[in-house]
């Protein structure tokens, strides 16, 4: 084989130093999943085609990565389908298992086969792959990672403020400032279309709204008045679309302009009692944003969308919100449910883009035992199983290859320290410690050798 | 949909506490491997197909899973191979990708693919999922972890020590005593081949020799002869399978009656040089063992198996060796390779068994905080932000529901506190901290509520 190998397009190795960054980002936003009361789960990576197929319209089910049954049954090939182009039923016939699209459907296939094992309310985060046959690009990529953190069970304003907070932590967390969480409410939303005469046509008005950070205020017009909203909705429309100030002003403005509006009017309240219960936030800014209307085929109330900070252009880096009905797809009603979710990807770019990861990070190793010799390194066996042992990540250079060539190679993965112990530290009985960085050496009695003495 | 939904055959879901146990292992995996300087990284769940094809046998291949070219390209399956029952042909006219079938060819395969970002020697960790379609049964899944350390480039036996090592101190980690690591050597196999006079039969040899725990010395002759083994070479293996005492004396008795063979002496020779880099085991034991012939095909020199403590029935939790040329089949020549792997999923049953979990893994949720109405909730707000920040796990329960409704969820879940704040405790400005395990309350006034006051 002359050529390199290589993965499939849309997939990625992960170095070092890439896996040394995203643990740090996801190690971050586990430990405040775990601290706003989630708990861990994992579902396998293959699903029965069954519990996916369907459950993301017709994009998710030709995007989704089909699993070819093994051994003989591939047999079972329809060929009549295939050459009748049915490529659904086609590959029905030689698949029974599909790779996770999303951690959401899993998530409620799980809580149904496991209803009698769990307690409710019960708050589960998730953080594993999915796997979508997207057309790769900058940021989208064919395997990524999610995180997620739902509760489904008896629900509360308290919950979604948690939500806020829990944004606000996680940023916090990774010295991320600037980072704007923008909410919604669908009946809000749903209060509006009511309010322009068109209360059927809430989609059609928030897809046009949702673009008036592209288009402006004027495209949002022509395109609804393109899809026949009469032109004296227009007019009611242009005071809501420019609200101002602090999101209190913005709900109180709001409340002013829509007091015929009943469900509006519950969606403000509902936003105002949510408020109640955020504590101040740390790093980011909480916005009311009448065009954010996310996934509102899905979302039911409260709608939250994560902007990255000004300085860099990016998509939303979290969202989330407050959904109905989710496990009815698996046959169990009544089951509400609030999530959020982080993406890792773009988290990690935008970390990148403004420098944020600490700087250890690129340094995996502790320290280097040069290696002059077996009889040296015999000497320091209990010295190198203690500073493991203390939690040091701690090589020993496997061979007694030349000094520059060793130094060499501690330089090349950033190493702070190297420990040198040949005849002449031998003879007067100490370790040379040498810090890489300043390039100073000092010399320590083996007596004393011990973890303080390598970083004091 | 009636039916509750279930997942594939052979996969797992892991509720909170199989997570948080599966977590409790492979921290302390991970963060040994990194104690003795190996790198994380990690490969995308599917390779290209011309990367895994034929790494593995016809076995191999059989048992991987592939992922069905998405859209319109299954067009292309080759309709004349499924007539003529070539399934490899047929498949691969459907699929180019497949799931990683173990870690060690996709580390090969990232080896010579990012050779020049790479520095040698290249010590490298993995844990990450693999997927075999395998007929499940205990212990055997579809999908399980492996989680793999590797060394690339200049070698020697300190390396093969510290693998020595590494599985002691893991051991010791997990509170784990008595296991055995059993190692031998395939150059004292050689040896003994070519001491019973058929040099080129070290397989057939090896096998038979593998069986010796099951069929007893008897079994074995009996096995070589009905395979031509000389019957005088019978009377030449009997002392060799009697060997006993520790490791040195094993190896001195196995010098002796091996003075003829070159080979044997080298592998002797090697053994000892390991030895003298092995500082005192803490939790486990080991020995030689002749009948140690795992991967034959695949190790070229020492050979390592893990055995769980006696008390325990269970196959090898873990296993590693030297082999050659790791990345010949990605065309770069002259890499040889160290490695050891655990078995995650044995490793849990074997800790299981034993009872040897932390109590605490259970405990996801360190505090509840336990709902009187918003007010009170409201006003312990700045009190829960601190103790989150504290890293304490806490949850506010949602709704103000009955008092036993709220203590019964947190005796599900296992909590240790609640806190209680309602008109009695505002009024007397104080939090009532319960601790559902001694069935204790003290009162701490809201001033002094902190950190220590919940858990002192």
């Amino acid at each position: 084989m002359a050529q390199k190998p290589s993965i499939p397009k849309g997939t990625r190795d992960f170095l070092p130093l890439d896996y040394a960054r995203r643990s740090y980002v996801l190690d971050i936003i586990r430990a405040r999943f775990e601290r706003y009361g989630f708990l861990p789960i994992e579902t396998p990576a293959m699903e029965k085609s069954s519990s996916l197929q369907g459950k993301y319209g017709e994009e998710g089910d030709k995007l989704m990565f089909n699993v070819l049954n093994s051994g003989e049954k591939v047999k079972k090939a329809d060929i009549a389908a295939l050459q009748e182009s049915k490529l659904g039923r086609f590959t029905q016939s030689i698949s029974e298992k599909a790779l996770r699209y999303d951690l959401t459907v899993p998530f409620a296939r799980f809580v149904v086969q496991h209803q009698n094992e769990l307690t409710f309310p019960f708050k589960r985060y998730q953080i594993q792959s999915v796997w979508r046959a997207d057309r790769p690009q900058r940021g989208r990529f064919q395997e990524f990672t999610q995180c997620d953190a739902d509760i489904v069970g008896p629900l509360s304003p308290i919950l979604e403020a948690e939500c806020i907070q829990l944004f606000d932590d996680v940023f916090d967390g990774l010295s991320l400032k600037g980072a704007t969480i923008r909410i919604n409410h669908r009946d809000i939303l749903a209060g509006i279309a009511q309010y322009l005469g068109e209360p059927d046509r809430i989609i059609d008005f928030t897809v046009a709204l949702d673009k008036l950070d592209k288009i402006g205020s004027t495209g949002v017009y022509e395109e609804l008045k393109s899809k026949g909203f009469k032109s004296d909705s227009m007019s009611k429309l242009e005071p809501l679309l420019s609200l101002s100030g602090a999101i209190e002003e913005q709900l109180n403005s709001l409340e002013k302009l829509l007091l015929s509006q009943p469900q509006a009017q519950a969606g403000i309240a509902h936003l105002r009692k949510v408020l109640s219960f955020v504590s101040p936030l740390q790093v980011t800014k909480l916005t009311f944003d009448l065009t954010l209307a996310r996934g509102l085929s899905y979302y039911t109330g409260i709608i939250f969308e994560i902007a990255p900070p000004e300085e860099v252009t990016m998509g939303s880096i979290g969202a989330g919100g407050r959904y109905d009905n989710l496990t009815e797809l698996f046959g169990l009603s009544g089951m509400n449910g609030l999530g959020v979710s982080f993406g890792l990807d773009r988290l990690c770019l935008v970390l990148e883009a403004l420098n944020l990861y600490p700087e250890d990070l690129n340094q995996p190793i502790d320290v280097i035992v040069l290696n002059f010799g077996d009889s040296f390194i015999q000497h320091l066996l209990p010295h190198i199983s203690k500073l493991r042992k203390a939690g040091i990540r701690l090589m020993v250079y496997p061979t007694d290859h030349k000094l520059k060539k060793q130094l060499q190679y501690a330089n090349q993965l950033l190493t702070q320290h190297v420990i040198l112990f040949g005849e002449e530290e031998q003879a007067k009985g100490i370790v040379a410690v040498k810090n890489m960085k300043l390039g100073t050496t000092k010399e320590v009695r083996l007596s004393d050798f011990n973890l303080e003495s390598l970083f004091l």
